[in-house]
């Protein structure tokens, strides 16, 4: 792999780009060194874009929402990035042997740049991964960087804990039936987007606004922010830019009550805290005695033959 | 110290017991292995309770509503422990300066043992103490142990990660003021009892209790067990039979799911990488390298002069 150039990479070369977050998603220990200079070398540029997590399960229209979303962005003059991010996740916007039909209109777009999920990673994961590429998008000039996840499993506390602000889409529904959402997730959202608020079920979407409005009273707040409860339709482009409204008013106020700076240093320091953790949690798994010990350890934890503490003792007593 | 008779204690011996879990609290290293060992041999005996998390915030009758429940259960011939698990919880039953207005009527029973929270500790803190307690209550022959906390701050996720069942106590409410409850609380519930339902305020419990089941029906449930919600009168030894049924019931069900010991295994295994995550960081912590370079790590971090990932390598590789 070639060395980036790192003035192209800034000028917003999407080639340069592109060829960066290859060298970021890398398992190679080179390439893992080379991104790591490569991003020291861009952080100046980065941090000005506006991060945004969007979660759904499937069957929400997450990417009829995030197609209309990112257009209505790039008309207001915003350029603009969409990061997926569970492997599994189907963005291939960005991959030429992609779903063309999947943000057909959006992926056309000069200002968009839409790239699917890394595969699985080493240290921090596939988390990892995407919040690197995040901060190659912002220094390759992009404004607004959405993170986009499935709805389900572990990557939602993730995307909550790399961006500014957390969006759940969900559809109209009598609350009569549950929408498979996982439970902790609606705790996660900054707003839920309520989609497909057209024709027959625009009573419904209201209803099922209402309902979540009265649920996020009772469960309060700690912030100067109460999660919004929205209605849209993202195929008829309905309410999308009151979806966007809502974001910057929320970074405005974020800023004025000092919090917007705040909550990202808060994320990167719990974010090294973590990897800390995560490497000498790996510096555990390599040590062979460990490896042989964990477990049994664990097999007598689980069945009350030793206490937590005392197999945690008995790991440790092995570094 | 003397040698705690584990016989004795298993015997349900009052006095060992309480010397039991005094050296369970010690802070001294020896005393610390002297404990190990104590619940290394009481552990048999152990696992045979149904533990009980109870949480509100002040003002919620909690005290009230632990005297009548713990009262119900020694009605119905269930000998019935109580610990705290906040340094700053105000339970003093168990002791003989303590406040004697607070279950009063409880700490005389027999069947009833009731002990304040262990001050801070090392390891696993506090929850770490009252997880240990909760082996000797067991070993003891208490067979339901309930365990305090007082609804703010981290202690609740600790409580919930340890018990079986967990509770939340309210005070009926319009749905117009919030209950000063903390974000996430809710989530951890398997019941919440809207307290005082009794007198005029009868209807707002009632109302109270729709809004919260609402709630619940909106977030929805990953197992076999709907959060139920209950209103009783603490004050009048109104319907806590029904909660003590609820709890029984979850009991049967969770074990018929197969779910009962499967829930206790698992946090054990939790519990015993949280103490070895710990004890790793401890190491990290009385590193002097690391102690020093740490600081300015975290700055450069929250500064954006260096990511998260470049910190944290930074800092394992003085190990």
């Amino acid at each position: 792999m070639s060395v980036i150039n790192i003035d192209l990479l800034c000028s917003g070369n999407r080639r340069a780009l592109a060829k960066a977050i290859t060298l970021v998603e890398s398992k190679l220990d080179s390439h893992r060194q080379q991104a790591q200079e490569v991003l020291q070398q861009v952080l100046p540029k980065t941090g000005k874009s506006i991060r945004i997590g969007i979660s759904g399960i499937p069957g929400v229209g997450k990417s009829t929402f995030i197609e209309a979303f990112g257009l209505h962005l790039i008309e207001q003059g915003y350029k603009t990035a969409v990061l997926a991010v569970d492997p599994s996740s189907p963005v291939h916007g960005g991959s030429i042997l992609g779903d063309k039909t999947r943000m057909e209109m959006l992926s056309r777009k000069d200002d968009a740049f839409i790239r699917p999920s890394p595969s699985d990673g080493a240290l921090g994961g596939v988390a990892q991964k995407t919040r690197e590429t995040m901060l190659l998008c912002e220094a390759a000039g992009y404004e607004v960087v959405i993170v986009e996840t499935v709805g389900v499993g572990q990557s939602e506390y993730e995307v909550a804990a790399m961006v500014d602000f957390f969006l759940v889409l969900m559809i109209p529904n009598a609350g009569d039936e549950l929408q498979g959402i996982k439970k902790g997730i609606i705790e996660l959202a900054d707003a839920l987007v309520i989609n497909k608020a057209d024709g027959e079920s625009i009573n419904l979407a209201k209803q099922t606004q209402r309902h979540y409005q009265n649920a996020f009273h009772l469960l309060g707040s700690n912030t100067f922010w109460t999660p919004q409860v929205l209605t849209c339709s993202a195929l008829r482009h309905d309410n999308i830019d009151a979806v966007w409204g809502m974001i910057s008013n929320y970074k405005i106020d974020a800023i004025n009550n000092d919090v917007f700076y705040q909550q990202r240093n808060k994320q990167n320091i719990d974010w090294m805290q973590k990897l800390i953790a995560e490497m000498l949690e790996l510096k555990l798994k390599q040590n062979p005695e460990v490896v042989s010990a964990l477990p049994q350890q664990k097999q007598q934890v689980a069945s009350g033959q030793t206490t937590p503490y005392a197999a945690a003792k008995h790991i440790i007593s092995m570094l």
